[in-house]
């Protein structure tokens, strides 16, 4: 009887401690993240805080339906992958592309010879390339993400898009379209 | 006989004692730098190497005899003035403006649906606007520079400009064109 008591003592903190190592397994291993903690579909991807202060890769401006006018930016990996010329850029490399509605300045023109000067306007959206090899093989290595007002944008069909033109660029590119201005 | 020599001694000493703080004074006060040392002319605003790591405010684009598309940088004391919108800008605020030839893109407009991609073809020059409202107090605590290549544009009626053209602005702006883009 003292035995059996015993034993079931052992196997009660034996289930209670596999319940708790099943409780830490589940924290450890998050499962798939969708719109609640802000990122991307299909490829996960979140949008760094600290975006808004990476460097400078190029600016470039977009007619058509896009109308609009953009900067490039990258995290230190990036910009140092750019100005060394590597590629392909290695893993951890971000790229984000910032755009703004392409606006005639009426206060820019009031002051120069000729009416000739267009500034950013309302942020459009944010658009991230993050590249992680082992996560992303299926799309040259490069996971994306687009976001209005810090918000994902949760239409899967957006960010499939990104590969499906990306991969229309030459492979020595690594898929990217901005080059990197001096 | 003593007496003179030993007054020769003390005037020669006296002399070259002069002679080197006269040095010393020249060294410490450097005379005002032009070409030499790459500073602009007027402003003597020099290009601080870190410029191209700065951090972005905004992009435009200019049509015209310019013809170009532009980022324009700031340092870490003129965009946390952005950010919390102090005006006028704080001494110590540098605001560079990169711009480079507004060139299309047929490499892009062949992967997008139609021809619409301008990017940033050779730069055309940068600018520098460095608040000093000790040093500057004639030009709204502003000094200008212009810089081709790394090298700072010699002729004075370039730098002269720009504040003819910066004090037609609202004051309120501090004589600066730039807003900040989120």
């Amino acid at each position: 009887m003292k035995r059996a008591r015993r034993a079931d003592t052992i196997a009660k903190f034996a289930l209670a401690t596999s319940a708790l190592l099943c409780v830490g397994a589940v924290a450890a291993r998050r499962p798939p993240v969708e719109k609640a903690d802000n990122a991307s579909p299909i490829f996960h991807v979140r949008l760094p805080k600290a975006y808004r202060d990476w460097q400078l890769i190029s600016v470039a401006q977009e007619n058509g339906s896009l109308n609009d006018i953009r900067a490039i930016l990258g995290n230190r990996t990036a910009v140092e992958a750019y100005r060394r010329g590597t590629r392909p850029f290695p893993d951890g490399s971000k790229i984000v592309r910032l755009a703004w509605r392409y606006q005639s300045s009426a206060r820019n023109d009031a002051v120069f010879p000729t009416p000739q000067s267009f500034v950013a306007g309302a942020p459009t959206n944010v658009q991230l390339s993050v590249k992680n090899s082992k996560r992303y093989p299926t799309t040259g290595g490069w996971g994306y993400g687009q976001f209005e007002g810090g918000k994902a944008t949760a239409d899967p069909a957006v960010v499939r898009t990104c590969f499906a033109c990306h991969s229309k660029l030459e492979p020595a590119s690594d898929y990217v379209f901005t080059s990197y201005s001096e």
